[in-house]
């Protein structure tokens, strides 16, 4: 599953570049120019297209406008997906009003939060009460939710998403969430990534004062 | 270096964790408790912990208080951690306003924005013009920076900042950066982890719907 996992976040960075290649008037490309401008080697990027039934040409390389398509329809980018944010604290507000996501066809389509005061607040896009969450999931077909609560709130609110119908979250908050296997959960914990980065900058910094010594 | 960022990724998992038990009255732990909460198997566990030379007691197991010691001295956690925020645009400014990271010892110290206008707001944390940067990083010892600018400016930014003498960077901006060797980087882009969500369930209906078919 980590493989695979790897695979698709691969996938999803290659048609980001490949946007930019377009943008700067490529038509066609090699892999080894997409290797290049994601981080990774050329053979890692042919093998994860034949994964897919992807080849390319040896003399052309691939026809981006072709190659896009392709994997917009790999990672279900051919039809607009919509998300909802549940908790409208700092960081839940914040990604309402994230622009990227809209360009990348994804569509947050409300938010929900305990605090009324936050569902009267008047944003782009609606916050409204938890109580309404299930049956907006279900008449809209909602299947993915961000979730930015406080630590304390967050398994009883995934427990009522996977209830009301989610099935992938993007997690927030800095605990490991109990699911069913069903469910897909993604982590983004932000503390635990600054706790690395600070690791490995001291360790270099401490390797560096040992040859130095 | 990928097996050894993971294994540092799980051991600031397992010091939360700890932290967690502790509060709950626990004094002992054994691996598998661990394990659990953590999402592995308790061989992983053990085995990133003898790669740290940390070993429990096969009866009573782990001392919680005596453990949680070493973790935050493997991780750098036994000094505040002084970190600067770049690009106070909405999603820098919700990361100055988030609660978690002062309780992990990592303090935002200040943030940096070309824009005057973000400058003159009074926040918590104050926001300087960019071109005072490399001066506050020096005389403050900064090492780790968090990247929030707009994709178009991420480049030169970074390029500012590792001149500055920063060599740690939480990158949130949807490329892929190039920078020295040395200068450790870390990805946070929340729409590819969205769109690999939204593939992961998609591959799971289509695989529903070809079994009931």
């Amino acid at each position: 599953m980590l493989g695979k996992k790897n695979c698709i976040l691969r996938l999803s960075r290659y048609k980001n570049e490949l946007y930019r290649f377009k943008e700067l008037g490529f038509v066609k490309i090699f892999s080894e120019y997409l290797a290049e401008s994601v981080g990774v080697t050329s053979t890692q990027v042919r093998k994860d297209f034949s994964l897919f039934g992807i080849s390319g040409n040896k003399r052309g390389g691939y026809t981006i406008d072709a190659l896009i398509d392709r994997l917009n329809s790999i990672l279900g980018k051919n039809q607009v997906q919509k998300v909802i944010v549940v908790g409208a604290g700092n960081l839940g507000s914040a990604l309402l009003k994230y622009k990227s996501f809209e360009k990348q066809g994804i569509r947050l389509e409300a938010a929900f939060d305990v605090d009324p005061v936050k569902c009267s607040q008047k944003t782009g896009v609606p916050v409204r009460p938890m109580p309404a969450l299930k049956s907006f999931v279900k008449s809209n077909g909602i299947k993915i939710a961000i979730l930015c609560v406080p630590e304390i709130a967050a398994q009883g609110t995934i427990d009522t998403l996977i209830k009301a119908g989610i099935q992938g979250v993007l997690n927030f908050s800095p605990i490991q969430l109990k699911t069913p296997e069903e469910t897909v959960v993604t982590n983004v914990n932000l503390e635990v990534e600054l706790e690395n980065l600070i690791y490995f900058i001291n360790a270099h910094r401490s390797a560096e004062s040992q040859r130095t010594d």
